[in-house]
């Protein structure tokens, strides 16, 4: 019997997808040696990831009850969009994807991105895209075995961005 | 009298967008020296446009009546979509932004690119995110007057994709 199910993500699992995004910001940063990091630089909320969730999707792990029956938190979850290319057309992004630590080397993330990728095909969607930071090697490894090109090597795509400030400057 | 008018692209201006996307591809594939280009790289058709169009915006720019009277062709455009990330909430990818060369150092770039994000910014994004090909020293240096931000260089961000091909033999 499997140790863990996936299923799509639905109201009562907001909490739970804002603590693990919590938990997975903290560790990224952590990576980049942002020693100084509190969670205040998270500005979503549970609330707001409910309030905004026509925006996303959402797939979530649970562990199968004899193996987490006390907590019955969930242990992984994966965010997504559709986005579009004016080249390619219907695209997904993934925005999150994540696994517990001590949950991880049971082949959950391999499932997890299957079952992203189910969901992006039956959708029609010819690409899914992600962006990765570059010194999270175990990370790229598992991405690379699922055959996935790293543009900003390819192509020297460089990823842009408005922060905020500058976006509402620019739009008075 | 302004040379030209920005507004919310409708059903009729697919052909002349997709003219436009399929001219700034080859462009940005001249950039990169792939001779051997031919526009079947373009998967996208005006009519996959049309049917896909409620998952992208786009505003069109036209020259005004009496600077470009003859062919009534458009001359610029932008094309984004809503996007979500866990951790800023709601926000938008810049998918394109295009000038006709015949029609660049008149500020259309500028106030295109102003008008899309007076949209967004409306629509209560936080964020405008967007790709650049690290070549493309002109438009880099139009995104940083603007206050964008190159994640890839501060942050090590690098995008990473799964084609058609990986995708969906993932998903089976």
């Amino acid at each position: 019997m499997s140790e863990f199910t996936i299923r799509r993500a639905d109201e009562e699992d907001k909490e739970e997808i804002y603590r693990m995004c919590v938990v997975n910001i903290c560790a990224t940063l952590r990576q980049k040696e942002l020693a100084k990091f509190s969670d205040d630089v998270v500005t979503t909320t549970p609330e707001s990831l409910r309030r905004d969730r026509k925006f996303y999707e959402s797939f979530v792990v649970e562990a199968s009850p004899n193996t987490d029956a006390a907590s019955k938190s969930l242990i992984g979850y994966a965010l997504y969009y559709y986005s579009f290319s004016s080249w390619d057309g219907r695209s997904a992004f993934l925005n999150d994807i994540y696994v517990c630590p001590k949950h991880r080397g049971k082949g959950i993330g391999s499932t997890l991105l299957k079952r992203v990728a189910q969901d992006v095909v039956e959708n029609g969607c010819v690409l899914l895209e992600w962006c990765v930071l570059n010194y999270n090697t175990s990370a790229i490894e598992f991405y690379k075995s699922k055959g996935a090109i790293d543009l900003t090597e390819t192509d020297r795509i460089h990823v842009y961005r408005l922060p905020t400030e500058s976006l509402e400057k620019l739009a008075k």
